[in-house]
């Protein structure tokens, strides 16, 4: 068992309460014991590690395609079909699994340097990116790409990709590695890469695990116009094929839909009765001009809604800090109401929200049982010049609109430090960086 | 005499070139004296230092109110006339110039961690602002406020504050300090905090010093009803008050309108035809729900645009980067274009578009004669994992959307070394922290 203490905990809990002079405990398996103040706080059964910053959960990043780290800055000019046809999937037909493996470990460290310890992963390879999470030391719920698109081929058909990852479970587990870092659930692409019997498959297989099925939603305007033709819009093709479960909840379903911009009030009602999660890529769909999906419509739904990062090709940093600044700047741009999302809404997005979208109550919070996944900001950063000890909404702004990403000082996932004063614990990260430029130097050199 | 070697340079000329393997020469007063390819350099006349990652020219921050660094968060979910009547001005009551020291000094230092060389700051005790950024060694346009607003008469009358900033310029020339780190300007605050005559004599003292005038104009759509009513526009007013010199430049004007959101073609053309330059700050406008600018139209018009971060109370980290990646992302999820600023293009908003919008050709770009104002960013970023050998629009990519101020090891300012391993060679950093907490936490303790 350890102890950390702060000056300020947030526990991310629902009100986004503020605890002055807290602690959290650690028990031996990686999970959190206890949390609250310390005046209230049992007494400490091991050692005590006393912080200076603010200690909260890693942020969960609900939509990445990390891996594409060596394939950043390719094409950045250009919107997503363009994009997707005559730049990403050529480069990508180039990559191979060693190649994966360099770019999500270079990703996985930047996003545990930048506070993000958990990633939802859709990419082919996938023991690659299992490998590279598990030795950066992050948490990742992998999810494999299902994909029958020209090119994709070289593969495998669709029916194998999706009996690769039911295998996968079947051998492996839903959940395994230290802390169960890694998570596996089904990544079918889109409504627009596959047929819809591969949706409907996909559906089915996970319901029958728990899986989670994570798949792109009405990203751009025009890239399911066939769809809405014949069945009014993706959502409702997928509640018919039953991949999002029975709204009565007598078939559940884990859903995640990246982007889910181009919704109407009745999709927004479908993705709501069936519990759906919504991974809001605001970076991503400005950069490629995609358009602002509905956030505060979607929150009015009661949908849990999590923000995601896209892959660092389409957009770019991997910062989720970024995401959370810019959903709230774009929700307050369309409502033209300033206090359309607050720093403390925001702030949550990024981490319950996330976990919520996931089905996940382990991460993204702080309670007994959940897991120990923990960031510390340094006291330190200008963010904080006029000290902690300021009224609790003024430190959340700080927090959220002023510190962000370059205040991360120290990581924990499943009570593990894998980041400590900034450097990661596990890995060299020069090396990492060295081992993905020998790697993609043969595809990205001029 | 002292000579920069680095793998890539970016003079950040009006083509973004991208010079590899290149040296960057600097003169005894602090100035360039040759920029180019190694290959083709002359002998190097003094020291070289040979740096490993991208050198450019040090960020021009054409909007800013840094000394606020101690209110920063306070009514972080507030419209601008509530925040400001509310909460902002009332704080404000509360500040001396010690206050405004203390502010500036750690947000002058927050600037030059993230390569941000050059602020334009309107703030009120500009004697202290002066102090700090020299104390700093950053460079600033200091135009203190003139203001006519409820609450404001403590400090004078605006013909005080006019008359304060006519003597200061008359006593210590238009520029001064060492490397010319100082200029000084008039900042008339807005319109509708300014009655007319106030604006007019403005002008004309501005213009009479070949001195910069730098000023609100439409940041919200209701902040100018009155005057839209008796004279059409803000920009039609003070065309017609001659605030704006003379469209055939025989009286030339520095004129330099800060967030300039709600502007009609009518208005867009009264500032292309007298050149004034416009400080586009998308992180405020979108924090406080202000609207988003004309970027492109702007551009259209061949007006110089450049960015500001506004103070670091209503838009919060400084981080002129932020504010490059999100005019890019507004204007192409405005036009739907996902080319409509490219990462060069954001590139050159925040460097050469804020000199030209300034009137000053001597910085934000390198070439013989401007000041040696420069920042290297570290290729050890992860942004750059690829390597730096890689396309140059990929480079420019890695750089804008990737890297950015975390990136950011050394920065020069006239030739000396401000930022050295991310650290300032002048000022302890936690020392300034500490002293703003001593002045403001009577003002923003719980």
């Amino acid at each position: 068992m350890m102890r950390l203490t702060a000056p300020v905990v947030l526990p991310c809990d629902e009100q986004c309460t503020v605890l002055r002079d807290a602690v959290v405990d650690v028990d031996d398996a990686g999970r959190i014991s206890h949390v609250g103040p310390s005046g209230t706080a049992p007494a400490a059964a091991g050692p005590v590690l006393a912080l200076t910053g603010i200690l909260m959960p890693g942020l969960v990043n609900v939509h990445a395609h990390t891996a594409m780290t060596g394939l950043r800055g390719l094409g950045g000019d250009l919107p997503l079909m363009r994009w997707l046809t005559e730049v990403i999937w050529p480069a990508e037909r180039q990559v191979d699994a060693d190649d994966v493996r360099a770019g999500m470990l270079v990703g996985a460290l930047e996003m545990l340097g930048a506070g993000i310890t958990t990633s939802v992963e859709m990419y082919f390879y996938p023991d690659a990116v299992a490998d590279a999470v598990l030795a950066a030391g992050s948490r990742a719920v992998v999810t494999p790409g299902i994909i029958a698109a020209p090119g994709w081929d070289r593969l495998g058909t669709w029916q194998q990709m999706l009996e690769g990852v039911s295998r996968w479970i079947d051998t492996d587990g839903l959940r395994f590695g230290p802390g169960d870092r890694i998570e596996v659930g089904y990544g079918p692409h889109a409504a627009y890469t596959l047929p819809p019997e591969a949706l409907a498959e996909a559906g089915a297989a996970a319901q029958e695990r728990g899986a989670l099925l994570h798949l792109h939603i009405a990203e751009t305007a025009g890239e399911d116009t066939a769809i809405r033709e014949a069945h009014g819009s993706v959502p409702l093709l997928l509640e018919k094929l039953g991949v999002l479960g029975s709204a009565d909840s007598s078939r559940n379903a884990r859903v995640l839909a990246a982007h889910a911009v181009h919704l109407s009030d009745t999709d927004i009602a479908v993705l709501s009765r069936h519990r759906v999660g919504v991974a809001h890529c605001p970076g991503s769909n400005s950069k490629l001009a995609s358009g602002i999906a509905r956030l505060t419509d979607l929150r009015a739904a009661g949908i849990a809604v999590g923000l995601g990062t896209d892959g660092p090709a389409s957009h770019d940093d991997l910062d989720l800090w970024n995401d959370t600044k810019l959903a709230a700047l774009l929700a307050r741009l369309v409502s033209g109401d300033a206090a359309a999302v607050t720093a403390a809404q925001a702030l949550l997005l990024a981490t319950r929200g996330g976990a919520t979208a996931l089905g996940r109550d382990d991460l993204g919070t702080l309670h007994p049982g959940a897991w120990a996944d923990l960031v510390h900001l340094g006291a330190d950063d200008a963010a904080f010049a006029a000290g902690l000890d300021v009224p609790d909404g003024q430190l959340l702004a700080n927090l959220v609109w002023a510190a962000g990403a370059r205040a991360v000082r120290d990581v924990w996932v499943a009570g593990e430090r894998m980041l400590q004063a900034g450097s990661s614990t596990r890995v060299d990260v020069a090396e990492a960086h060295a081992g993905l430029r020998s790697r993609v130097s043969r595809i990205t050199s001029r």
